[in-house]
This record gives structure tokens, C-alpha cells and sequence, in this order.
């Protein structure tokens, strides 16, 4: 099974935007068992698309093609794909329908140029976009046409935004290639999500011990992100489900306390659900973060009914005004110390009533840093029914990477605690 | 000027790494004045890269192929391109003493397999490496062997680690390649970014406008993010700094007051960056946005001259305690309520002692909407010295796409301000 993906889009040539649409498809190629063979990016031109789209069908099972089906003169995938492939395009009726309703749900009137997202080359299935107005289209190109096979390739168009493509990949076109992979024997993945291990280390501790699987046919990876080590098994074939249980528990001896979930789970979901299971309430004070950690909290839904507040104090006068920190600690410790951090997270928790409070302050840089205190320095304080602890971590990384990495290991800190 | 970019590495294909090098690179040949015109990624093994180097000799002037040049057994890269060219590789003695003192100089064993980088294909210019072992070669392919062209076609091998690429790409390639494209006449490019407007509504109201210079050679371009629409002008030659520049005033007097920003700028840098020359300071109260405005904010150095306090109080508890909204106005109109949003707005500016107060609240979803009030509902209120304004938007997006086009508006609600 040959899978390929084309990206097209000028600001990816000019390296305006980064092209996360690769990482994202290949990681849901890799997790289905099936790797991308390869990937291609190009401009919005005419040519260069359908001389890309008809390489691809000399030689891929499946190809997708990623932008070019909105409303603008440079959204041009739709026609040049049915010209090349000499399809007529006609207007789809429930197309224009989903397109009204959706401008008139936001009380706008609908461009006229919109309409021609309506546009169907003759024998596509239709993807709907619930979260925008241009549908995704899949073609079955047939055998013998681009290149000698037994069954036709599958031309799989997506719109641009991740916001639309992503929903409509998982769940329009996963259910599809699964049913034409079924074909290659059962794949299992399973991916398991730590947090606090650097990859280096992660491979020294596990690796030996997933040796006599590796032979028995485990697929061992690793994914390093910030903060963050994904461990990756996979197999495939009749045994793989017993394989992968096995090397799980391995792993699992090995390393159980910094897993923290499973598959595309986030450390702030986890939290949230520990919270809401237990019956217990956070809030939270953030001075170098400056909102990430309530950011992320928030982002998972639910999170009102255990998440009372989050205090984004990032001057003295809010530390004291809105966490009651006392003057004389700031003056005696400074803003960035153990003291301070013990404070805030006592203030946040006993103003708010809640079960916890989650304190950090540190330094972000680029300037601030001293000998004793470094740029990337941050205290993490958790106070909770018992008592109050503070770790001092040391991030150094510019300025958005160390506040997300002293995010992940607050929200880390209060996942020990409500595991324990 | 044909440009062509080959990136090599298994991790691309599994998704396991963002692809960095894609952007980085393109965006210097955009700088350069030649975009590059197709970017290829596969993975390391043998066939994969012989067949995509070969493609792309067919059609470029220049083909940039990153990765594959180490010292491990996943390193082809250099071996199976000058087996495709029919090279034959012979050790450079001077490669051999720069691996050799750079391993002396860290007090470490050459390991012997670092040997392999030493080999050079016969006629290939050497790229010294200062920051790692593996040197950058460049071969001069002649014309008629893979395509018609009267100039041969520049085949660029560069080490994949970025700490090792992007140097030898700034002093080794930009200025063999300034050379080889004097020939083309300068080249300009300028991106505006704007909030608020759509991209079919941005086309209608500039394109008709731009029609004449479009004539005259000016390249036209949009790109649509979460709430944001990148409009870029592009031309080449002689008179293309004159055409940006008028059609740069043309775009302008349309849309104006929607231009927050030029090139890679954020709206919440031009936010900071106002703040500081006016010498004013904000205070930020969020419900549905939970920390994602301060977060914003404070991603920008400097932030903390001009930003006193987030409070992001979700539960109707922390709106009265931390921002003094009274009891009646949320029993009497609601959480979600322009009444709620003008209290905490003014809170957060009184309490904070602060120019601006900048409130947001709302239903960010899955549940939580009526008739009335549906999911996406959004009220942004701005406190000031003379008033307090607000305003309701309909964001019916999912959970954090809701919360970044809040977070834009409201940031703009602020720039509009900050620009009067």
C-alpha cells in the first residue's frame, strides 16, 4: 500500500507558515500501520499541481491532497484535479444549502464567490465540513489509467485550515482506509505518553528490556516533544495484540509513574478528569506562564465545574493584591524564589476554597536572569489539604518553550499528587 | 530559476518531527527572490532518494537535498547519490583531520564509522562544517544528462541537524547562489496582515484594485489563519519596488484600519509594542478565553512593563471576589451578558490601576448555549479612561478555536483603541 501526500499552498514555498499538515497526516498514516512513501509541497500554480497530482497516481495507492478548495482565485485544487482527470463539475445543491446556513448561523451575508465550493467533479464522494464551508472530495482514479495495478488509487482532496481538515480526516476518511487496509492483517499501536524523562535516557531504561519482543516483531519508537516522550509499539499480525499487551507491561514496571496517559491524550485532559473523578477543585496562580497553565486547563471541556480561577499575577502589586503575598517575602526572597511561590499558591487556594493551589513564578528571559537565579529558573508550588511543596526546575529555552515546558511540569506536579 | 528541495529522514515520514528545514530554507530563497518551487520528503532508504534526486534533475537550476550525510548506517545520502551520478568517492585527507581534531577538541575517541564523512564524490565541491563532522557537498551536473539547459544544475548536499545546516547554508550557499541569480533583477515581496475581515470579503474588496498592477506584473496572494488574513504583493524586476509600493497605498485605503501588521508580526506583539510607545498598561479579565489573552500577551518580551494582571475567573465566585462584580448583575443578566462583561472590564482596570481593563466572557461549548445566547457567543468589553465600550460577536467554532478568534477580537477591540 503506497500512500502519498501533496501539500499545496505559495506561503509553504515562501515558508510563511510552518506545514503541520505533514507531521499531523503522517502521524494518522504511521498510527494506522501504513507510513507515508512520500511527501510533496508546491505552489498554488496550475501546472505544478496537476504535474504533482499525476506523478503521484503513477505510483501511490492512495493520494492526498492537502488546500486549494476555498472560495479565492488562488483555490484552484478542485478545477485543475477534474481538468486534468477530465471530469465535468457540476453544483452540488446540499453543498450551497450547508454554505447558506452556514453564514446565515453567523448572521453574515454569503459572498457570491463562495458558491463554487459547490462544485463537484462528476463521480466524487462528497466529505462533509462541518466546522467550514469547502467539502472534501475522494476520487477513485482506475486501474491502469496512471499506473498497472488491480485496483483503482484513491484521490483524497481536504481543505486547508487544521481546524477543518483534522475532524474530517478522523472521522471521513480513518473509517475508509481501514477497511481498505484490513487487507495487510491486523496492525496494532499503542502509544503511551510520559512526561519527565528525556528520550535518551527513556531508550536506556526500556529498550534492553523490549529486546526479546523487538525480535519477536515489536516496533519500538520514540516521539521527544517538549516536555514529553511518546513511547511507540506497534505490530502487526495475528499476534500483535498479545505482543504489544506484553511489552505494555514492560514498560509499564519499567517507568509507570511518568505515563501519564495513552494515544493523543494531553496531561491537561488527564488532570482535569483526576479532578473530576475525585471530587476535588484547583486554582491556580501564574506569574512566568502568564495564563498557559489556566490556558491549558481550560481548553478541556468541563474544566468549569473543577477549575474555580487562575491568577495571572505578573506584577508585585497583583502577587499581593489578588494571593495576599506579603510584602516583606517579596523584598526578602524576591519575586522569583521558594518563598514567594509558596505564598501564591497558599493565597490561590485558600481565597478560592479549593482543594488545591497551583503557584509558579521563575524567569522567562530574554533578560532578567542572575548568577543565582539563571533566565529559565522557575519555582512550581502545590498546596493541597496537607501541606505545600515547591520544586525549583531549571528550563532553559527561549522565551514560549520555557513557559511551556514549566507548564507541563505544574500540571505534572498536581498529577503526582492526585494519583498518589 | 528552477529551485527544488529534497528532505531526507524516515522521522519526516512517520511524523515523528516537525519538518523544520522546509520552512527555514524556503524562506531563504524567498528572501533570495526565487521561491522554491516543489519540496519533496521521503524517507532513507535507497530507492526513495535515488528516484527523487533523479526527478528533480529533470526539471531545476538548483536541488537542495538536507540529511543523510552522518556517520550511521541510515546515512545513504552521499554514497547513493554518486552511485546514481556514476562518482566515484576517494577520502579528502583535510576531512579526515577535521573529524579528527573535532573529537580530540570535546576529549573523545573518533568513533571509526565518523571516518565515512570524509568520503567525497570526484568533483565535488567541499562545505566545511564547524559545527559537526559531516562537511556539505555541492556537484556541478552537467547539461543534456538529466534535462536541456544551456547552464548545469547545482546538486546541494547539506547535513541534516539545524545547529550544522543553517550555518553552512548563510556562508557557504547564499553567496554562491546571490551569484547565479544577479542574472534575474531584484525582487520584492511584502505581507499585511489583517483581523476581521474574511477571505472572500478580503478578495472582493481588493482585488478589483489591484486588477491594473496585477496587469504590470504585481504577484497577488492571500492566507487565511484563525481570524487573521495574510494578503501578500510579490514582483520582480526593475519597477517591483515601485508596484508593492502602490499597490501596498491601494490596499491600504481600502482596508486600512484592518492592517495590524506586516511580514511574520503578531497581533499581540503590535499590541505590546502600542502600549509601551503610549505609555499605558492593561489588566485582562477572562471567562470563556481562560488565560489564552494573558498567555498571548505575555509570550511577548517586554510584557511585563505594560501588562499588571490576568484574572481569569471562570466561576461566578472569582468574577465578585477578584473583579467586583455584584451579585445582582449575575443573578439578573447572567454570567454571558454584556452587564457581566462591562463590571469585570471595569474591575480589572480599577482594581489594577491600569489605562485599559480588557474583559472577555462567553459559552466557549460542547455545552452550555440557549436560544439566545448558542454556543460561540462571545462579549468583549474594553474599559478606558472616557468610557466602556462592548462588543458581541457569534464565534460557533469548536472549544479552542473558539477561544483563539475571542482572543483575536479582543485584542483588536484593544489595537482600535491604541490606533484612535
Amino acid at each position: 500500500m503506497i500512500i502519498e501526500l501533496i501539500n499545496t499552498g505559495s506561503e509553504l514555498m515562501l515558508g510563511s507558515v510552518l506545514n503541520t499538515h505533514q507531521q499531523w497526516i503522517c502521524q494518522q498514516f504511521g498510527g494506522l500501520g501504513c507510513p507515508v512513501d512520500r511527501q510533496v509541497a508546491i505552489p498554488d500554480s496550475g501546472e505544478a499541481i496537476q504535474q504533482a497530482v499525476r506523478e503521484a497516481l503513477t505510483r501511490a495507492d492512495v493520494v492526498v491532497v492537502t488546500g486549494g478548495l476555498g472560495p479565492t482565485s488562488d483555490d484552484l485544487t478542485r478545477e485543475l484535479i477534474a481538468s486534468m482527470l477530465k471530469l465535468d463539475l457540476r453544483e452540488d445543491p446540499s453543498i450551497v444549502a450547508h454554505i447558506e446556513s452556514f453564514f446565515s448561523a453567523r448572521k453574515r451575508p454569503m459572498p457570491p464567490n463562495t458558491r463554487v465550493q459547490a462544485q463537484v467533479p462528476g463521480g466524487a464522494t462528497v466529505l462533509p465540513n462541518p466546522f467550514g464551508t469547502a467539502p472534501g472530495l475522494i476520487l477513485e482514479v482506475e486501474p491502469g489509467r496512471f499506473r498497472d495495478s488491480e485496483s483503482p488509487s484513491l484521490l483524497i482532496m481536504l481543505p486547508g485550515p487544521p481546524r477543518e481538515l483534522r475532524p474530517m480526516f478522523l472521522n471521513s476518511v480513518v473509517p475508509m482506509l481501514r477497511e481498505k487496509l484490513s487487507d495487510l492483517g491486523p496492525f496494532q499501536c499503542k502509544i503511551l505518553r510520559t512526561t519527565g524523562i528525556g528520550e535518551s535516557l527513556m531508550e536506556q531504561r526500556i529498550a534492553p528490556l523490549l529486546a526479546p519482543l523487538i525480535i519477536r516483531g515489536l516496533q519500538l519508537g520514540y516521539c521527544a516533544r517538549l516536555g514529553a516522550v511518546d513511547v511507540r509499539l506497534m505490530s502487526r499480525g495475528a499476534d500483535g495484540e498479545a505482543l504489544i499487551t506484553e511489552a505494555e507491561s514492560i514498560v509499564r514496571s519499567a517507568i509507570g509513574k511518568s505515563i501519564f496517559g495513552c494515544g493523543s491524550e494531553e496531561l491537561e485532559s488527564v488532570v482535569i478528569r483526576l479532578l473530576t473523578e475525585l471530587g476535588r477543585t484547583v486554582a491556580v496562580a501564574e506569574s512566568c506562564t502568564g495564563g498557559l497553565i489556566s490556558h491549558r486547563l481550560t481548553n478541556i471541556p468541563g474544566a468549569s465545574a473543577v477549575f474555580a480561577a487562575g491568577l495571572v499575577t505578573y506584577s508585585n502589586e497583583a502577587k499581593q493584591m489578588f494571593l495576599g503575598v506579603r510584602a516583606e517575602t517579596l523584598s526578602n526572597h524576591g519575586a522569583v524564589s521558594e518563598e514567594t511561590v509558596r505564598e501564591m499558591a497558599d493565597g490561590a487556594r485558600a481565597r478560592n476554597k479549593t482543594t488545591y493551589g497551583l503557584a509558579v513564578t521563575g524567569i522567562a528571559g530574554p533578560a532578567g536572569g542572575t548568577a543565582a537565579k539563571p533566565i529559565g529558573t522557575a519555582f512550581i508550588g502545590l498546596a493541597g489539604p496537607n501541606s505545600t511543596n515547591v520544586l525549583r526546575q531549571l528550563n532553559p529555552y527561549e522565551r514560549e518553550s520555557f513557559k511551556q515546558a514549566t507548564a507541563q511540569q505544574a500540571l505534572e506536579m498536581l498529577r503526582r499528587d492526585l494519583i498518589e
